[in-house]
């Protein structure tokens, strides 16, 4: 029998994997990368931190942990995979079986027959319907070209204004790139608010982190667009005719499937413009498999399809689709639940499952809760963590969780991410043994003080209002009671200042006096992270206050301006 | 009616959530907590970190986050419980319900009755069969006491040799505060390796991680006596008849469960020694909870009981019985895995579920891989993780994961704990969709590259022989020919020096004809993680090679001597 011929469009994160993949299940095909662009098997998502000076050496970006660069030379001593760069693959003749493709240095043409075609075509930048994207200055983040040049402006200290265009992953991650290498930094998003993977609360609380290391955050107002001087860029000009001048602009709007070969060759595509594969990443021709930001695949959560283009999906995509194709066989990739997390200067960032506004839009009768807390005791020097978890209120089940703050985000983040991808329900939650020790988590983790506060809230003992609420409420008659269960020296550090009373909780059934005399006056209790809030609470319910509610989370995880 | 009272025996961990989670349950009851020592809701786990000089304010163990001492005085005025401190429980009359105490200041006897009883009355340590105990410088790490004791030694420098006795989780922690505080310390182990919830080759790592510390370590040896002068220890002797000179000696030999009271008053006791309780942490009488380190709870995956001393597990068994106490309702603590971690100079140790032995033991067809690798890319400064992931043969199910390193082993903990909690198989965990950005883990995570190479493994691709079998195997005729797949720049650097021969993977297919002429004859590949040792193999085999296997985590798992 002849060598099974495998071939590879995409030599990045997906396509990379495959081929590797296919060899080691397969040593007699024939594997070829077929890659339009120089470099194979970028890393590339370490171009923020290559921008941000977190290391020197570029190559690192290419290379393998041992030093070896990636290269066609690489792959075929050590893969023995042909790997073709620069070469650009034109179209797929499926009858024939053939890619036709063509060398971009030497303009030649080649065919390369295939028994089975993997498609790692990746995505590209969404295009910003804004004139001026040509002048030197705006760029995107999603190369290792783009990478040089960005790296370039911190080394030479070629700028030193910059706008980042998009609040999302790229653009936050950037922003700390281009901030932390001194430029005066602006992120401007179209949408209300950065990070649309978090709820408006936690999102609020990373910008305010973002805010407070210098970075000015513009929300609300898209790009009209990039204004230059001699080819080169010196302003952006939002819709709403306001200039922010800068030297440096990086559009980091998203990124969309590439699917032009695949529509061309009568693939089929998904709703949201990706290419549609089954579980085993086999398109909608057996013989062709596809991986990687070019497919849309299964949320766990709502069974619907989504774009979830990011580098560990592509990794698991990759190595599905180059199994399958090598082996005939039919493991499975088996979807998502788009889990996230970015580091944000001192902060991190996560996200797994549905954020409570996602959950109602896709129909899930939900109840969360926001909890704050230390990740660890405070003699180890502890971090802050703000969670919201998000639980179906008929089933207990989890549906999301996310968690932002300085302390350690990535353990709460595989935790939950755990947990919703185990169909796990709020009672396991609050029984869960996980590892603790002081430097590394409180005796109660973070993870299961939520599930108990989402518990107590669900059991009708923990009565809440979120600080969105208390912030709309402030503004109307008659005026909600606050009460502040600390003490004085901690109010004099950190204050929201918004009209509350300071009772500390050792105080209150002292001070009970101090009250609304009407016993069904609203009143609403927090602290610092509204457990000494919850107590108050408790207790003034015990005293025949009717109507008394905590807010979520306390003082750290109040989004808005406080006094101090 | 009447208020209901509750009483607490013992105001550690266990006992102070059980009576914080009473009183929010219940505004009106009457909470006592009776405490036998002079301070309460001690963080004992932080006991070591004191004596290391981790921080240096000793309130900071008995305080809340925000600094105030959990005294008598916090309980009554935060909590309205009464905490009665330095009172003995002496006996409990369970059919006049009633607890008879002495004030140990005054002497005084006093009797407080009960509706529930609560009993958290902690463990002590084993009593070691060794004469001299009594000598000035020998000492537990167990309370507050004995922190203040050791922490003196470091502030004024009395001592300049230590002992420690037991390899276990806080044996091992105290060699590093001991350690670091600038004593010379040995570290005497009776069984044949330092701990023991780890497998050995696991164990073996973090020795060797602590000798590089400068931490001498002795196993397979008792303790025969301690040695005085003056009353002051000077050395100890081992069983063997050797001496080690030491003017402190700290005895980590583990605790027990802490029954008298229990079994005085007729409560079942089970056979490890603990208080017999149900899922809801009723003892035999269902007026008496019982929680913390004096119970015995069940193991999850084996449905035996197990004794689980642990901070995190005595919370939440706490806040059951707390809860039930309280209510009258029935809520439940599932059980324990046994999860552990801790810290180890620039090291962290993990564990969950069962190890390999164990699973052997309690008679599971089980099957095991360990992977070595960095937890995040190396232009992040990545760190070492070293694990092994036990899975049940048949079905898939993860039993246990193990690991140690420098890296992020928090992370991977959490997420193994999850896995085995949840009740997760192998093809499930391979597709996971994990928390992936450069800052917090490689692009296919350490835990589920762990699942691709078990999976592997069990399919029959992966063909492997661990560290321990390679040792073993070196030292008989005829020796396998032994391939280190790794370039010069490598091996000049970190090399095994077992007689292994050197051929780069990328060079490998030209240079065949090095291997043996002797297809059948036995081949072992590895290189630093054994990745590229893999593709040796699989290289070999499709070139007529039979007898080739793979050595698990290559030569950062190996927990022997290397030659460089």
């Amino acid at each position: 029998m002849a060598a099974r011929k495998i071939v590879v469009i995409g030599g990045s994160a997906a396509g990379a994997k495959a081929a590797a993949k296919a060899r080691r299940l397969d040593q007699q095909a024939e594997i070829t990368i077929i890659q339009g662009g120089p470099h194979l098997s970028m890393a590339s998502c370490g171009y923020p931190y290559y921008v941000g000076g977190v290391f020197q050496d570029r190559k690192m970006l290419l290379a393998t942990p041992t030093g070896v660069v990636r290269d066609p030379a690489f792959f075929a001593k050590t893969k023995n995979i042909r790997a073709l760069t620069l070469t650009e693959a034109v179209a797929i003749d499926r009858r024939a079986k053939e890619v036709a493709c063509r060398d971009l240095g030497t303009g030649r043409q080649l065919t390369i027959p295939y028994d089975k075609l993997i498609l790692c075509t990746g995505g590209s930048a969404i295009p910003l319907p804004a004139q001026g994207g040509e002048l030197a200055g705006v760029t995107h983040l999603l190369s290792m070209a783009d990478s040089d040049f960005l790296r370039a402006v911190r080394d030479e200290k070629r700028a030193s204004r910059a706008v980042i265009i998009g609040g999302g992953l790229i653009g936050v991650e950037t922003c700390e790139a281009l901030r932390t290498s001194g430029l005066n930094v602006t992120l401007v998003e179209i949408e209300p608010r950065i990070l649309a993977w978090l709820d408006p609360q936690l999102a609020g609380l990373v910008a305010n982190h973002m805010r407070g290391r210098g970075v000015e955050i513009v929300t609300g107002k898209g790009i009209q667009d990039f204004l230059g001087e001699a080819g080169k860029l010196v302003a952006v000009r939002l819709q709403d005719g306001t200039f922010i001048d800068c030297e440096v602009a990086v559009v980091a709007t998203g990124v969309r499937p590439n699917v032009q070969l695949a529509r061309a060759a009568g693939l089929a595509i998904g709703e949201l413009g990706g290419i549609a594969v089954d579980g085993g990443m086999a398109t909608s021709d057996p013989d062709i498999f596809a991986a990687g930001d070019c497919v849309e695949v299964r949320h766990l959560l709502t069974g619907l399809k989504v774009l979830a283009p990011m580098g560990d999906l592509a990794n698991l995509q990759g190595r599905v689709a180059g199994e399958n194709a090598a082996t005939g066989g039919k493991i499975v990739f088996p979807g998502t639940i788009q889990t996230m997390i970015c580091k944000v200067f001192d902060f991190a960032a996560g996200a797994a499952g549905l954020t409570e506004e996602a959950a109602a839009r896709y129909g899930f009768d939900s109840v969360a809760v926001v909890n704050a807390s230390p990740d660890r005791p405070s003699f180890m020097g502890a971090g802050l963590l703000v969670s919201k978890i998000v639980a179906e209120r008929s089933s207990g089940r989890i549906l999301g969780y996310q968690c932002v703050g300085s302390g350690d985000v990535s353990r709460q983040m595989a935790t939950a991410a755990m947990a919703i991808q185990g169909g796990m329900t709020l009672d396991r939650l609050t029984g869960l043994d996980l590892p603790y020790a002081p430097p590394f988590s409180l005796a109660i983790d973070h993870f299961i003080a939520s599930a108990h506060i989402l518990e107590n809230k669900v059991k009708g003992r923990f009565k809440t209002v979120t600080a969105a609420e208390v912030k709309a409420r402030i503004g109307r008659e008659p005026r909600p009671f606050l009460l502040d269960g600390r003490g004085p020296d901690e109010y004099e550090a950190l204050r929201l200042g918004i009209g509350e009373h300071y009772i500390p909780l050792g105080a209150l059934r002292e001070r009970l006096g101090e009250l609304p005399a009407d016993k069904d006056a609203e009143i609403i209790c927090f602290c610092k992270i509204s457990l000494r809030g919850y107590e108050a609470a408790l207790v003034l319910e015990a005293h025949g206050w009717t109507n008394v509610r905590v807010m979520e989370g306390g003082i750290l995880a109040w989004p808005y301006e406080r006094e101090k």
